[in-house]
């Protein structure tokens, strides 16, 4: 059904959420928000465009709770605790059907995780869903990605290699069990908020573990070597890929928005202690290193070399 | 020059500015930011799309002033101080020299107003530029939709009509004065600043005169009456158009970036000294009446009919 743009806005500012620190919300020319007093604030910015960022035909509401989740893992990797969004929103034709879809979507995301939409803009133009995630961390405990030391361990959270399955099997299964991954990635953020503590550095992983590890070792000037063999894969990814193509996709694929962090050795225990109360796999994959660069070895200690190492937009 | 898209973020990251307030600039997972102790947060997001909101083969210069001016000018009418910003950019291809003269005119303006670029994204895809734009404001002094009162004023800061008459001699005077107005917006950042203390409403011109008064007009629950023959316009334009043609851009043509405001009458004298100081046209159009809706009339007091009311982007 066709509508005007100021309907659109009327039907998302009905359904945004509030809380006590957001003085005006949706509906004059800027919200006005009360940061607390003392912390400091994260803000992000991803946008996700059709046919790049999810494929053509998704379904509104995953690409609602996407658009939010890859915001949201932003913050996690930071350890902070999400607050506001803004959603920027270009649709080729106004559709309100699509954009309750899409709001049930994001809006079911924003409300798990407490973070309310404050602003934004709807515009007509190619899909595409830009949003801007603020939250809170206080000072000095951030989850930075140049903390990481030489000798650290190096984790991540739950299974590798799930949306990129999944983005394999597109055409000939698209409604094989690994395509929720990629529609539905689960931001950990409670994983993040509890890591800040013991944590040294931490990066989200969308463009490929090998990849996003790389940018902890450039920022924090130090080297990584990773067990290609200790990879966490998940059963649908076993069951629907040999060991011979399963690396690849743990290693350099991208979309799965799991946490890779490091911390000391002697943090071993509370992290698998943290990772029962979350219920969440943690697994120790690897060693930060002296020198530079991410090196993946095989079971028999063999340079592994990986088909590319992350998805670059304009590669 | 086709490049990777780190490349391009890392362009962006060497020429971004920085302030006090930024604890973490681009290059992390999220920004980390200190806002002032006690203020409100000012957040807003808009989004340029080329052929709907500039035109096609707009100098990139121009579209990077622009993409910061439209949110500028959102803060501007809030009476917000520009803090920090993110930009998510979406581009067909790579191009360094495209990105670098966007940014000579995007960083332009921010240097203007002190506001610091913090994060952001760079993609794959049809031109687009979406920003959310940070400031602060004094808890209980924003500039808000729904102050206005029944016998206030009704200003408007600068000229009206002049990116519209640019559009309509787009095609025929694409180098035409009045260009300058459509592709390099002058947010009235310092006017609404200093009309926190006196405005008692306040709007951007962004869709319209008729149409982002109306807004004023719903949120305060009032109506107003406008006087077109003392709705401002610049020289160029009135060179350009005759009396027939003129009204209809200044009442309904959009892109101008003014401040509507309202205020009460015992402050005429103070917004013409603020004028003179700012060195900036400030014109009385109407008066703010009970009622709802905008009603425009005629030198002859008869009702002017537009021939629309604001640009619907579904419209």
């Amino acid at each position: 059904m066709a509508t005007g743009e100021f309907d659109l806005i009327a039907r998302i500012r009905a359904r945004a959420g509030t809380r006590d620190d957001i003085v005006l919300g949706i509906g004059d020319d800027a919200a006005l928000l009360a940061p607390p007093p003392g912390r400091h604030l994260a803000v992000t910015a991803d946008t996700l465009n059709e046919g790049v960022h999810f494929p053509r035909r998704t379904a509104p509401a995953d690409i609602g709770w996407k658009a939010l989740a890859v915001n949201l893992s932003d913050l996690a990797a930071m350890g902070a605790e999400p607050a506001w969004c803004t959603l920027s929103l270009s649709l080729p034709q106004s559709d309100t059907a699509w954009m309750d879809a899409f709001l049930d979507g994001f809006l079911a995301l924003a409300g798990e995780h407490g973070i309310a939409l404050v602003g934004g803009d709807t515009t007509r133009g190619p899909l595409s869903l830009s949003v801007t995630a603020m939250g809170f961390v206080d000072a000095g405990s951030a989850l930075r990605r140049d903390g990481a030391q030489a000798g650290d361990d190096v984790w991540v959270t739950g299974t590798l290699g799930d949306a990129a399955g999944a983005l394999v099997l597109l055409d000939r299964e698209p409604a094989h069990p690994l395509r929720r991954r990629l529609d539905r990635p689960t931001p950990r953020v409670h994983a993040g908020r509890a890591l800040a503590a013991l944590a040294s550095a931490c990066v989200d992983v969308s463009d490929g573990l090998l990849a996003d590890l790389g940018h902890i070792c450039a920022r924090s000037d130090v080297g990584a070597r990773i067990d290609i063999p200790s990879l966490p894969a998940s059963e649908a990814l076993m069951d629907a890929f040999d060991d011979v193509a399963r690396p690849a996709l743990q290693a350099a694929g991208g979309d799965d928005y799991e946490l890779c962090f490091t911390a000391d050795a002697s943090h071993r225990e509370r992290i698998a202690s943290l990772a029962s109360r979350l219920d969440l796999r943690v697994t120790r994959i690897g060693r930060i290193t002296a020198g530079s660069g991410v090196v993946a070895v095989d079971a028999a200690g063999a340079v592994w070399q990986p088909p590319r190492t992350g998805y670059d937009h304009f590669g």
